[in-house]
């Protein structure tokens, strides 16, 4: 999608010179700087420290962390250890990972620079044509409703920030809102603050600016009045890791807008490429929670007068917080996974047929 | 309560020299100022700006304003017109405003101000005394709650700041928590940090801490995943205005809580004295909910270092945002009410007795 009106890719390599650019999500939006990343240990970095973030970009950067290992002559058993340690709820991170060991187990020392390197674009490309088929998919729901509500927006509400910059382009959640103001259908966004990184504030306010598309900020408090207002269409969330009971872990708060949406009939939809299904887990239950430094939550980004991005406390020197990164959405409160490869109900059996469709192809 | 172990009333008055003292909310925790407030139009910008806030200190310092009023020779009907334009939810604000003018429609010129003084400080002692009983009724059940489960502290989620701040002395929702601490009972609080503005992370910590209760921070998104994990034993939270069938209207993001509470099966309690029900509303749908500034969702209350409170913006210039500042709970969602004529269920019968035995007695 477009930063200032030129279009970029959230995760780009040079083949040449062996370097990762990605841009720093822990700035934006008040500074856009892009990150060159040579070494293996500033990808691990980049990830613990949310510089990158969303579920389908560290899927795609860890994959170059494998390429950036193999330049190193780095243990790829030992990357892969390290990789995967740096973040522990989103599924795609493990699952890059392991696919890039997978394809490089066959390969020739002298091939594996190459070869890893192919594989990342190709995860890359596949998170494209992912993101753009989700979009595809989910904006025939907002059309649908568009139809049932003429010459008036679509209000829809997302939390945090599921858009280009969480994937390497188009987004999960974002790219059904992206591709609905392609077909000219209108639509207004709800976009829910997040705390405590406040990745709605910053990163999904900042995208939907850049694309020119309306829409309001709220604190994450207020989206079940709107709700209760009849302020809000539907909502649109992505996820970090998916059951394969259809139970959703997303973003803290998720949640608590799907009981909202629940209480309220609004359709609550989960925009996820089925690399972020963990077929492993039979219930939400299973997925592990991160739980994050609590000094998150005791303060907030903000901008100075010069707009420069600075951590500010938000209470007294000595409170305590805890920061549970992320909750489980149970599959009874979502309305449908919005997938690459169609419309899936959030329960076992739907689930199934996808599966069968994805590993029987 | 205390402050640094010396007790302090919210609202202070000195009658010889007209002086109202109440603490500046906009600036706490960072600075304790005790503002001197000698006019009536101080008094409607304190409530505007939320130097005080709360329902019951706002009705309080209403009173006040009145008496400033009488003091400046400003005509009533104008005074209770500015001051009840203040904030349009609380409904203290017009009861103790109607109250005041109640009681000097009978009063000689030369007895107006003493009256006004009288009636003032009678409205204080009576919000002490009904926020002490709130806290006698609400801490038999954390009591019991206790009995059930020995040896653990009681974990209780309060949203907003519903302490003696938000009231004269005592609180609301903190006083049966004040009285568990007098009684040795083991409790932890779950602080919501309460944005826009922060009087969770700011008010309530700042409370806790200087009564030494422990506590803990999340964000507004955190509760919900604290219910499911079974971190919570109850809820209770304030009210700015119930309608009379049990419909419970309070800060925005309380009616998210109530519905994770519901789903979970947590106890959630609504504290608050007979004067936030609003007998002439039957349901909370009618309540007004107050629209501010969408200035508060675009900063955030941080501090320097050194210490000052400074608001600080949190998204680039030019992003817009809504800021409701209530919402309501449907009184399905609500365990009980606990008010300091006793604890009644959330709906129409059970209030009606107690409406009975305020206006019969």
């Amino acid at each position: 999608m477009k930063i200032k009106g030129k279009h970029y890719r959230s995760v780009r390599f040079d083949y040449t010179h062996s370097v990762l650019r990605i841009l720093d999500q822990t700035v934006l939006p008040f500074s856009v700087t892009w990150l060159s990343i040579t070494q293996f240990a500033e990808v691990c970095k980049a990830i613990s420290t949310m510089q990158v973030r969303g579920a389908p970009a560290i899927g795609a950067v860890a994959a170059y962390g494998i390429v950036l290992a193999v330049k190193e002559n780095i243990a790829l058993e030992q990357a892969s250890k390290l990789l995967k340690a740096t973040r522990p709820t989103a599924v795609n991170l493990a699952w890059a990972v392991d696919r890039m060991l997978l394809k490089l187990s066959a390969a020739s020392n002298e091939q594996l620079y190459k070869i890893a390197c192919d594989e990342a674009a190709f995860i890359c490309e596949e998170d494209i044509a992912a993101c753009s088929a989700i979009g595809d998919i989910g904006v025939e729901v907002i059309k649908k409703m568009a139809n049932q509500k003429p010459h008036q927006a679509i209000n829809i509400l997302t939390h945090c920030n599921a858009g280009w910059l969480a994937t390497v382009d188009w987004g999960t959640a974002l790219a059904p809102i992206y591709k609905a103001q392609q077909q000219g259908i209108d639509v207004h966004v709800w976009v829910d603050e997040t705390r405590p990184r406040n990745q709605g504030a910053l990163l999904t306010c900042f995208e939907l600016t850049e694309q020119g598309i309306p829409h309001t900020l709220i604190t994450d408090n207020a989206g079940g009045f709107l709700m209760q207002q009849g302020k809000v269409d539907l909502c649109i969330v992505g996820s970090d890791r998916a059951a394969a009971n259809g139970d959703v872990c997303n973003k803290i708060g998720t949640y608590l807008k799907a009981l909202a949406a629940y209480a309220n009939d609004v359709p609550f939809y989960v925009a996820l490429p089925c690399s972020t299904i963990d077929w492993s887990l039979d219930s939400g239950k299973d997925i592990p929670i991160e739980y994050r430094s609590e000094d998150e939550v005791l303060h907030c980004l903000t901008s100075s007068h010069e707009q420069l991005a600075e951590y500010r406390p938000i209470s007294l020197v000595g409170e305590r917080a805890l920061n549970p990164a992320f909750d489980i959405t149970p599959a009874a409160y979502v309305t449908g996974l919005i997938t690459e490869k169609g419309l899936f109900s959030a329960n076992e059996a739907s689930l199934l047929s996808l599966k069968k469709s994805l590993f029987n192809a």
